[in-house]
């Protein structure tokens, strides 16, 4: 079988005008109108196609196409998110979604029926810019998540989801309980460079980073940049220097480490006062749990070095697991790539993904596309129509091959 | 001659009193009707002294004593200023002003007259916090800034001062041309932390120290901290803090060097977005003229090698020529310090002072007293009462030593 590469292409631009910006980009921000009206609109294409359609307490939207024995088998499910974050690009999570609409019109149009069912899922908040935590929808749905914290999370305007939820007639009360789903999948751009200056079609993704954020405070004091002779300071700037120094070197040690300083932010902040304060953070990922919690060790002692006449505390913002893809589901991406003469890439995924979240209760896998000098969250995020193309039909091949389908590539 | 402590004491008190804050400190920035009321406040007691006023173009108030043969001879000048920076404390400014009114106090009420005429001299805005540049007051009085440059300066509410002059009825019509001033003399806190350490009683100020602010931009690109691997970042923050420490190597280079980074912006300034641009501040100071220019040549080359994937570009914030001050009151200071029992100690003043802008045209000098903790620009600001005697009392002497005074200290 084989995608219709221009329908997938008409179908991103037209969910890229839900939302869109004045001066470029979208922005569906989760439990926004915006963001209703880009589930809406998928919603109807799911019912054209015939589908049974549920959504549930927290808003995810599901649609169900029964196996050849209705759902006595196991359902393989697949999609990824529309919401966006603020003034972001048209694919980050969009892709998966119209890619998976793809998939099911396709399977529909043809004579073949899966053993399997099929199911299309669009969590809601992935992103988690207005409402945290991110991954929301596929924490609630993988039951890490109590609908109880779903309801009262708040956005800077002290506005509750639950407020909001009822406002749109966003809920559901649909459960998914009756599927024996243990397959997921997810098509998404890669918003890295990798894929891009390795010239690869596909990546092959084998799992997911942990990662683990840390907050950091440098106290000292703050006096005359004039009259303070050099060793009569406590300059937080200077502390705060010395840790980014040590902790930047992490990386060269630790293979595979990512190590970021994002953030800082120096008190008062004036040209002619030593900063007495200094607040600034530490995101550190690996694929492997060891390694990264030997990177956390390695942090915490760095940064008990930073003592003296000033005070370092830490604390943990944030932290993530690693996870591992299933090797049945990873080798089908890689079959589907290879079998459509697509060059893959095995790598791991940099970004959390609502399949990282899915991978706690089933098989899980996703498939990359390249990403334009890696921008995401940007209007400048971009992938070629050719790679959209070719990632939606691996994407239908490895649905295909998980579904025993004898032969997904004529 | 001796000052009377408790009255120098008392009016610091009622000074203090004016744009005093709720909870703490106090703020008259210049040309505020704070400012004007402290300038009233000065001019009240100048009047009590009999003494003439006159009020330059720019607010500038003076006091004069004439000598025993009038103007004739070249008149010796002694004060400071009255505003402050915001959430001040109450010595900054303030107590050169008090004590130059207790020292013309003392000498009216004594049978001597000197032979050369006296002036006190309060300078408007020496802070420079609402509206630049800083010691404007004496910048003016010294030729070096035009009455037009004044007058167009603009706050951050885009009030220019011409307006503030013109609503507070601030500025005067006088001149002082008529007078050979040779000499200015300014007691002033430490702001830095020199004396209080060494546990001495005054600051026989030598110098002021140069100084020479850069503004650096380093400019990389935004990515994703997940998704791109440690070799392919332009990462802002990483080339700004291998600047930074570099650059804080220097003073343990360059003898009597003093540099802070002092200010640090980070943008986008998110936990796991690489930052794409940070810009930071320099302020670099030395008492030497060459020693501060050999500094700045090696600021631009470490800045030089900060090229790579990322561009660094720099310019200069300000540039003050250090000072040195005349022997001759130097001297004066010294003795009379010595001959009230007191034990001084030569310094150079890390900050700016109006005696700085005055070395230009005058015979300058300062006298300094410690600074508890080397606190200033903050209400925790303190010296003792007794310290604040003692440098009224050397001011006083100083003052007699310098306009011939037969036998200053009793």
């Amino acid at each position: 079988m084989k995608i219709n590469g221009p329908r997938v292409i008409s179908r991103l631009a037209e969910l890229a005008r839900i939302g869109a910006l004045e001066g470029g980009g979208v922005e569906r921000l989760a439990f926004s109108d915006g963001d209703l009206q880009g589930r809406n609109w998928v919603q109807n294409h799911l019912q054209t196609l015939g589908l049974e359609i549920r959504i549930d307490a927290v808003g995810n939207l599901f649609g169900i196409m029964p196996g050849r024995e209705g759902i006595a088998r196991p359902a393989i499910m697949f999609g990824s998110h529309t919401d966006t974050v603020g003034r972001a690009g048209r694919l980050d999570g969009a892709l998966g979604v119209v890619a998976a609409i793809e998939v099911l019109e396709v399977i529909a149009a043809s004579n073949w029926r899966p053993a399997h069912p099929l199911i299309l899922a669009s969590f809601v908040n992935e992103e988690g810019v207005r409402f945290m935590p991110d991954m929301m929808g596929s924490l609630f749905h993988a039951g890490d998540l109590p609908l109880a914290s779903v309801l009262k999370a708040r956005d800077a305007n002290d506005i509750c989801i639950a407020d909001e939820m009822e406002r749109l007639q966003y809920g559901g009360q649909d459960s998914l309980d009756d599927l024996g789903i243990d397959t997921f999948i997810e098509l998404h751009i890669e918003q890295g460079p990798v894929l891009e200056s390795l010239g690869r079609d596909v990546g092959i993704v084998t799992g997911v980073q942990g990662l683990s954020w840390f907050e950091v405070t440098v106290e000292g004091a703050s006096n005359h940049a004039g009259t303070t002779p050099m060793d009569m300071r406590r300059d937080a700037g200077a502390m705060a220097g010395t840790l980014a120094a040590k902790l930047r070197e992490l990386p060269a040690l630790i293979e595979d480490l990512r190590l970021t300083i994002g953030s800082m932010h120096w008190h008062p902040n004036l040209v002619n006062v030593i900063p007495d304060r200094v607040v600034f953070t530490i995101d550190v990922r690996h694929p492997l749990p060891d390694a990264l919690a030997m990177a956390e060790e390695r942090i915490k002692a760095i940064l008990g070095t930073g003592t003296g006449d000033l005070e370092v505390s830490w604390r943990s913002l944030a932290r993530v697991d690693p996870c591992r893809f299933t090797p049945r589901v990873v080798e089908a991406v890689a079959s589907a790539a290879k079998r459509n003469g697509l060059s893959g890439h095995r790598l791991i995924s940099g970004a959390g993904h609502d399949a990282h979240i899915l991978s706690r209760c089933y098989d899980a896998g996703m498939i990359f596309i390249p990403s334009r000098g890696g921008i995401s969250h940007h209007p400048d995020e971009f992938s070629t129509d050719e790679h959209i193309r070719h990632g939606t039909q691996v994407l239908l091949d490895t649905v295909l091959t998980l579904a025993g389908h004898p032969d997904p590539t004529p």
